[in-house]
């Protein structure tokens, strides 16, 4: 070590700290000062290099805390055997990331397959002005988030959801999160065991995806033209439903009264859970919104999902899930550890955005145009023929074409063709049914795409 | 049903319709109408009520669509079998709310057990204005969101961690979500199976918890000055290892490179992995940060955590997660359909803070901050009798007092006495150690404590 000769230039103290470091480090890394070989004293180097003690100090105690030198008692500073580093020379494989990353490619016609929503309408200035108060509020609005949410947004959310939905809860009884992905994950820690989970077939995949992963079996139970089968169910050994009661996805299907106190009466009985995933409730274009099954029930068995990703905006990341207060011992126990997931800033923006009636004005002018855009896409397809028939289309933000299984096939190559991407689904033996997402298109679009429609069901 | 008087008040014709349907519906509730009963057709209720035939229509489509009456062809409406129904008339159960809910009274002395940061120097203007920019961009803010988080903000994250924590990755290999609490939740996803984790026995605790939810089973690995035994760890059948070597909570403890390389190529030997939890690393108060272990790994074998909880605020619930390239064809199977968490507006405010440099301008004065009330806390503790020490007092946002465990128990005694909230944990056989937050604590509370702390200390 001592025949070394380092060229430091000359610089401040901290400037020559770094270079010696970084010479230091870089003959330790590469091997030119051996294992085991001991640093010359701080003294001997300093006066060696024309620099003071200190810079030399400095840059061992680096290397020191690094790990790259270690201090022997009574005997100064000796290398460690790195001889395996490696540090930041590492070449990325550009080639498997890419691989992996799965660009891709832009979709370029109708796509009625994405479930985004209409934000032509979103009250962009009004967000832009209850941001700028929530952030001339005092840093408090940064520090440590309720895990559950902040009280008084779990307040706001309780009030709406017994106003609009017909939920009934406590504030308590509410946990705020980061989408509905994000909640049954957490759901699948707070129920604890392996659940059995009743499922329809067709359903929505995402929760059939993270509830299997969340150490759930999942159970499917036929469904008819009031969804999910309480017979079936009985059937069965689950202990767990995951229904949408409001506006099934795909199927359209709203479950009717007497339904959902069959679930309830089941849920009861067998001591189970109902999840009650109800994704986009506040839109209906025929009456009032049906109330949520969560009102419905006396013992304590739902578990009521929502979200404000379809009413406000999806990128908005902020959910709520109503726990039944049996289940609240549990969510301390054991998921009352995980940390908040949405910011104190976003939650005090919606809770002003909700307090102040934006909310309310904002879905009454989105659910009015949805139903125009729907009406848009109905008429254009016009009546059908026998057997074919448009179903769900009273809720929510896509309906369903049904027809005979048999022309699916030609029906999406045609479609295809004309650069109009859809999504098949079976709906009952020997019928199946285009699903429509239209929320997110613009009318021009659902004009075009609804004539073509209309015109291959024709040639069909 | 026939003979029911109806009284409705004279009003538009959804006034009408609102109170027929709230009539009927609460007489069925109410069994006034009973089961399969049927309901009088709308010309009869419209010529008798002297409203028109499509106001009663909707009353009874409304009624229909929520299930309490069902249509039979030919023979209009009947009530549907709804006796078990109690909509609404639910009283939660306050008490037992109160119960679960655990509202902890707030402290009111010195906390040093919380991990809060120092939010007075939170350039909250700057956030302002930056956040208006952000706003001000067109609806595709409001867009869905990349589940993996937007590719240009794990971009400028790739290119943070490379220069600020010697962390080599590309944008592909980042996956954004809100809080590290979260993303262990989804790596145990993404991991499948049921992997054994090596710990420390005194780690992270929150970590321990979400591990052992997501399925994986804890081995305890014995800790020395250095961290995590790497011998120890040999001796285990463990597949994952969790370690925080830039600075390990509670200890304290930076695990020098030898150590580090041992890990690595245990890690590379077992075909196991390393989950580094990198969680308050920008703050090192002697010399330069110390690199990232997931810098020195050539195998892919280090997932990297990362977090802006610490280094921007808490309240801000934004964290990182880089995964090896191989696993992220497991990422695409087992975690891709989880939404994202953390909204588009966040993500790029916080792109846009990094980017335009006020994040590195904020930790530099963040730093020399922690460093003044670090160095405040010690001076007043002073000098320390035999067998007393400080530790890990070079990096982070807490340190640790360590003594002979014999005081440990009349330390807490009296520093509860003086209204002083600490933490002790067990660091070696016969030693203890209060584990002293102090990031969040202003310099006259430091003072106080620190002078109290001596006070007693001398007494015991």
């Amino acid at each position: 070590m001592n025949n070394l000769t380092i060229h430091l230039e000359a610089g401040t103290g901290t400037a020559m700290y770094e270079q010696l470091y970084e010479y230091l480090r870089n003959e330790i890394i590469d091997g030119k000062i051996s294992q085991r070989e001991k640093l010359p004293s701080t003294r001997f180097l300093a006066t060696n290099l024309g620099v003071s003690r200190n810079t030399v100090d400095r840059a061992y105690q680096q290397l020191l805390a690094e790990g790259y030198i270690e201090a022997k008692p009574c005997s100064g500073y000796r290398v460690c055997d790195v001889t395996s580093l490696y540090l930041m020379k590492k070449e990325v494989d550009e080639e498997r990331v890419k691989e992996c990353s799965q660009v891709k490619e832009a979709f370029s016609g109708i796509d009625f397959t994405k479930g985004g929503i209409d934000l032509e309408t979103f009250p962009l200035a009004t967000w832009r002005k209850i941001s700028r108060r929530v952030l001339q509020e005092d840093v408090s609005i940064l520090e440590t988030c309720n895990p559950l949410g902040e009280y008084k947004f779990r307040c706001v959310i309780a009030d709406y959801l017994y106003r609009a939905r017909g939920v009934v809860c406590t504030p308590e009884q509410i946990i705020v999160g980061a989408g509905n992905d994000y909640l049954l994950m957490l759901l699948t820690g707070i129920l604890q065991g392996n659940h059995k989970v009743a499922m329809e077939k067709s359903s929505y995949e995402q929760a059939r995806h993270i509830l299997k992963q969340g150490g759930c079996e999942i159970v499917e139970v036929e469904a008819d033209e009031n969804g999910l089968q309480a017979d079936e169910l009985k059937q069965t050994d689950a202990n767990l439903v995951y229904v949408m009661p409001s506006h099934q996805y795909p199927l359209g299907v709203v479950m009717p009264l007497t339904r959902r106190l069959e679930l309830l009466e089941w849920a009861k009985e067998q001591n189970a859970y109902i999840i009650e995933d109800d994704y986009d409730s506040e839109f209906r274009y025929k009456g009032k919104p049906i109330p949520a099954l969560q009102g419905y029930d006396k013992d304590g068995r739902v578990i009521y999902l929502g979200t404000f990703s379809k009413s406000i905006a999806p990128a908005i990341r902020v959910s709520y899930m109503v726990l039944p207060v049996e289940l609240m011992d549990s969510y301390q126990k054991n998921g009352g550890m995980v940390s908040a997931t949405v910011s104190k800033i976003q939650q005090e923006t919606i809770r002003l955005f909700i307090k102040d009636g934006y909310f309310e004005r904002h879905l009454n002018k989105m659910r009015n145009r949805y139903k125009e855009k729907r009406d848009c896409l109905l008429e254009c397809i016009g009546d059908l023929r026998a057997d074919w028939n448009i179903r769900g289309e009273d809720a929510g933000i896509h309906l369903l074409l049904e027809y005979p299984a048999v022309y699916g096939e030609r029906l999406e190559v045609e479609l295809r063709k004309a650069k109009i991407k859809i999504q098949r689904v079976g709906v009952k033996e020997n019928y199946e049914a285009l699903i429509l997402n239209y929320g997110h298109l613009r009318k021009d679009e659902l004009v075009q795409s609804g004539t073509i429609l209309k015109k291959i069901i024709n040639q069909l």
